[in-house]
């Protein structure tokens, strides 16, 4: 029986084929995003992956219904797998918004659906990374959000080489739109056709500004120019205070496709631009209010960073790490009357924190050895009985090779020691 | 808009209702869960929230749909929720057999749905951690997975006051079954009868057992007389030899519900009896056979743990403890002048490793100390600017109320120090 289409499965390493995911390097990654995430006082949440379907129609309107992975319940209730997190935390965050001093800093590592024509390896579903601020309005709280997102991707071993985070404005397109007389009704339209921009031909989106009564020229003129706004400025000063401005560029060619963004905005690519965008966000000042009814009003701002474009950059970089067993110890039992005193030992030292493997049945002592190098054990240990009947501990570094026979009290002292 | 009855949203700490769901007590557990199944030996996998209906109708039958929460895609494929981790974990070894070694020891922390009739506070979603050994028929690989289930509860602080694995064997109630010459057409119906015993009025469990040629009284002494099979005593030599004795005792109450468990059988319970299980597992050495379609055979045992009652007893104990933001630093930014020095200072403590927070906008210096303190940060730092305008950072411990005044350089190094 197969998988359904695009979902994946997770695996231990080493993997048996270089096309499989690897549990442990998601877990890896799940790691470094919740790390600085923490280092950066962001507090974890999460929500049910299944909600009801008006949540999410309720922000994007009916047209997201299509790529939506939604259904009729047992019980009769329009529901869906959650396409996006940002609809959940404002649900969530409308339900005891008075409990949580401003501005709230939250993130979550949320599984995400999205029911898609089925193209040759396009994902169903991924992880992403969402951090989001909420109640603060200052640009302040957009270069903290920013600066999250370059110290996550430096954290991974990622530098100002390998990716850049385009920043823009929803403010400085709306302004560029006044200025040029754009009828109000057109403005949305205006802003998917800039949206596309890099992805179409010049002549179909020239083409599709005139009939709003603009010009490629001019639209380029514009992105060009790049002057930043007042708002941006502000962000900019402050990325550089932290040392950050190397990782950052002004660049109206974004702009995101969404309908509820409000103000700053920005992607970060990979600098060869050979992939897809590895993270994107913005301001969405209105959408708390709109997803809560009208009873919470809270200027929000927030990114999501998916894993499937991030580690494909990141294998293709040689910087996902060997992830192995990460075995401290494989305890050998060669001599079958000291396999109690052997589980004995194997339980001394796991209580103490180290990772332990053994031959649960009877095998030649070479196989057990075997066994020990393929998990990539640090250390081998073996009971032996000296003279008296009593028993000491053999302790084998597999790396440096060196051996000593110590007590059984001294090993675990020793082994812990050495891993530290 | 409300979440859908029977899931769970899961907040940060501090909590706004004692009802609520902690995002940080959840991680809590998972850590442990991760950390513990680490030390064993086992390795992490995953597969996806939802799978072809047909895998979880195969093993258990079509009686099991009534509880899924199973649904027809956009494609008209018959979907469902994963009920449960087992059926995933062997299609997964399934369709990469030869490339694992023998046993594989595997753990996964899924999270599982169910669609029962709605009752008061009844979950529809759990967390659940599953640990199962692959391939190897002895009874050490028994043991060693009971082991675990006892060292992920211990290394949680419960003791064998707390709780006990009670112990039984699908093979001793089997023989039972034939000894007095019970009918093979009849013998799932017997243990299920044997199943509800604890929880059935005993007229109503003795003419279930009559019409089937059994009494109460039969059953009842050989589950009074305990008396382990082979299985079991080796079992219970080899978890003697660990220390582990005191957690487990021969029950033969428990046989599990499911119809595919084969071998020895297992379910851990508080010592008070007033919580549902805790956890239960056994072997199933028929399923990955049945699975895959006759194209793996593999001898298999596991467990799962939930995270519902497991959360309970631990609340109930006092032992979920107390989960904050774990901030090292607020940085204290009260002359404005200094507000980009302080944010290289911040950036500096953050790569470092520590977490940091600050207030984002010009804030009034006795209302940063108090978000200070709520946020319970071990220290304060505070640029001043000291002779010849350089700068010096003045480092406050909040629980000791020192103070002191150090170079920026010395200030990091310090602050690591004494976190670690």
């Amino acid at each position: 029986m197969e998988r359904l289409p695009g979902f994946r499965d997770f695996y231990p390493e080493p993997l048996p084929h270089p096309d499989l995911w690897s549990a442990e390097a998601r877990q890896y990654l799940f790691g470094k995003w919740r790390a600085v995430a923490r280092r950066y006082g962001f507090r974890e949440y999460d929500g049910p992956p299944l909600e009801p379907l008006e949540l999410f129609t309720t922000k994007s309107g009916e047209e997201i219904v299509g790529q939506l992975y939604h259904f009729t319940d047992k019980g009769g209730r329009e529901v869906s797998l959650r396409p996006e997190m940002t609809p959940t935390l404002a649900r969530m965050i409308s339900a005891h918004e008075r409990s949580y001093k401003k501005p709230v800093k939250w993130f979550a590592i949320p599984q995400l659906f999205r029911y898609e024509r089925q193209q040759k390896g396009r994902l169903r579903e991924h992880f992403q990374l969402n951090a989001d601020i909420l109640g603060e309005s200052a640009p302040a709280a957009d270069a903290e959000l920013i600066a999250l997102l370059i110290d996550v991707l430096r954290s991974l071993g990622l530098t100002d080489r390998d990716f850049v985070a385009r920043l823009s404005s929803r403010n400085a397109w709306h302004d560029f739109f006044l200025r040029h007389q754009g009828d109000a009704a057109n403005e949305y339209e205006f802003f998917q056709i800039i949206d596309k921009l890099e992805r179409e031909g010049p002549e179909s989106s020239d083409e599709k500004l005139r009939r709003l009564g603009f010009s490629l020229e001019q639209v380029n003129a514009f992105i060009e120019k790049g002057e930043p706004t007042a708002e941006l400025q502000a962000i900019l000063h402050d990325l550089t205070a932290r040392g950050l401005k190397d990782f950052v560029q002004i660049d109206y060619h974004i702009i995101r496709g969404l309908a509820y963004y409000t103000g700053p905005v920005f992607e970060a690519f990979d600098k060869k631009g050979e992939l897809r965008a590895i993270a994107g966000g913005g301001r969405y000042d209105g959408l708390i209010k709109l997803i809560s009814g009208g009873k919470v009003n809270l200027p929000a701002l927030g990114f999501g960073m998916g894993d499937v474009v991030l580690l494909e950059l990141l294998k293709e970089r040689g910087l996902v790490p060997q992830l192995d067993a990460g075995l401290d110890v494989f305890c050998l039992i060669e001599d079958e009357t000291l396999r109690a005193e052997s589980l004995n030992l194997i339980q001394t030292l796991r209580t103490a924190g180290l990772a332990v493997e053994y031959a649960l049945t009877p095998a030649k002592s070479d196989k057990q050895f075997k066994r020990a190098q393929e998990l990539k054990a640090a250390h081998t240990v073996r009971l032996e009985r000296v003279s008296a009947g009593s028993l000491k501990v053999k302790i084998k570094n597999l790396q440096s090779r060196d051996e000593s026979m110590v007590d059984a009290a001294v090993a675990t002292e020793r082994l812990c020691a050495n891993r530290a």
